[in-house]
């Protein structure tokens, strides 16, 4: 039954991704039921209200306990606290799933847990600055990667099933090591949100101190600067759980700053048109 | 007669923004006639071609001699270096104007010229990343800013036309001086296209250097690269230009940055949250 249907998907997390995928299961007829859990209450009534779930449930044990498929839609550090008592709780024939954007610490936590098998760890490569549930959108995973993490650690059929179910909804599925995943991640990812962060940062500072009328911002400061309004409380536990790549890849970006500002300072237009290109 | 109407208006580069700025002018009937001249002359031929223009010159002698407004569309060094001879060739009621994105250097060019009172330094804050005639699009400077730079070196009456016809066109003005505009153009607008094409040198670096699949990428790294497609041979110019301006923000960035680096090293939520708030 590799054909991406689940009779019951409990979502823990109903925001930006788990929203999208709640409405793209419904669209794509690749559940009958929706559940939804969500730590903040509001966020969970506001779902059913959008008709994203059709149920809420008071609590993580009993949205699992109710659930075929469980996707853990989850801020990284509530991830890695929660996944080995969801694994803990699980019978033989269900399947957890997260889309969590770090995956080192992660998959050590659950390392050699009796349930890992049932454990597929995914990654899908697409999002907007927004969150809450109200940020969810149709087709969010169209045509972008979802990258699967460690699939030789998966049962082969909960492997086989999850990535039917991503490729009903228009993901291009790849694998990565845990490893290879959060180096890429840092690179493509991780620092770049630091780089917006650290913009948006210089220009409010700036503001401030220098006067700056950040009105006069034309369009290049505003595409720049777009995903520093991810929330916080996501990308805190990222950065932290991907420290050293993220580490590695800032420092990788300042060597290719610094080269560019030689370039710069010494009116060399020829280094210069070569860094460009 | 401040109604921002010009007989014929004269256009030296029909790219993004001298070829979104005729296309307004006639949405807007503002101008009799547009003539075009542009250094690359298949680029000539084309804004013709997309109704841009109603004819072309053959040089920016013949362009100047045949226009009541100059619009100077051009990289910042070839501004620097023309606009002095354009003010010499000028009868006394013509107007000169430019759109471009670096000043000190320019207005300094012109500083005591006889004529320089017939010249208006303009910068609209507005663009995308494609260049060219094909490039041209309606209300380019619709609630944007357009700064108008040191008021008080043209005439009153240049600069009342001048303003007018920017109003019309949709344009929010502001005045600044030419080293208010710099220092503020380098923190909004060249240092952020700088952090842009170094992130994707970066990627480009990785890829090679590191096998890191590029194409895994979501939507953050692609909106943060997208003003590096912007064209090499415009940006040059202007990083020259605005040199001590620009270093100056990279360094301001770079101090920002380091201080985001040194708080996710230390784990150290609370600067960390502060920073990104």
């Amino acid at each position: 039954m590799n054909d991406g249907f689940f009779q019951t998907v409990g979502i823990a997390g109903i925001g930006l991704i788990g929203g999208s995928l709640a409405k793209d299961l419904r669209t794509f007829g690749l559940t009958d039921r929706i559940v939804g859990w969500n730590r903040t209450a509001s966020h969970a009534e506001r779902a059913v209200e959008l008709g994203l779930v059709d149920d809420v449930v008071a609590s993580l044990d009993a949205l699992v306990a109710a659930s075929d498929l469980i996707v853990l839609a989850m801020p990284v550090d509530v991830l890695e606290a929660q996944l080995p008592h969801v694994l803990s709780a699980l019978t033989p024939t269900q399947i957890v799933i997260d889309v969590g954007s770090a995956k080192q610490a992660l998959t050590h936590a659950v390392a050699g847990h009796p349930n890992r098998r049932q454990f597929v760890a995914c990654h899908p490569m697409a999002g907007t600055e927004k969150s809450g549930p109200d940020a969810a959108i149709d087709n969010l995973f169209r045509n972008r990667f979802t990258l699967i993490i460690d699939p030789e650690d998966s049962d082969p059929q909960a492997l086989a099933r999850v990535s039917a179910m991503w490729e009903r909804v228009g993901a291009v599925l790849a694998t990565l090591s845990a490893e290879e995943h959060d180096r890429t991640a840092a690179l493509l990812s991780h620092m770049p949100h630091v780089l917006a962060y650290a913009l948006a940062r210089t220009i409010k500072e700036a503001e401030r101190n220098q006067a700056l009328n950040a009105r006069f911002a034309g369009g290049g400061l505003a595409s720049m600067t777009r995903i520093a309004h991810s929330p916080i409380s996501m990308w805190q536990p990222i950065f932290k759980q991907n420290k050293q790549a993220l580490l590695a890849a800032i420092d990788i970006f300042s060597n290719h700053l610094a080269m560019f500002r030689k370039a710069i300072a010494e009116d060399d237009a020829k280094s210069l048109t070569e860094l460009m290109r």
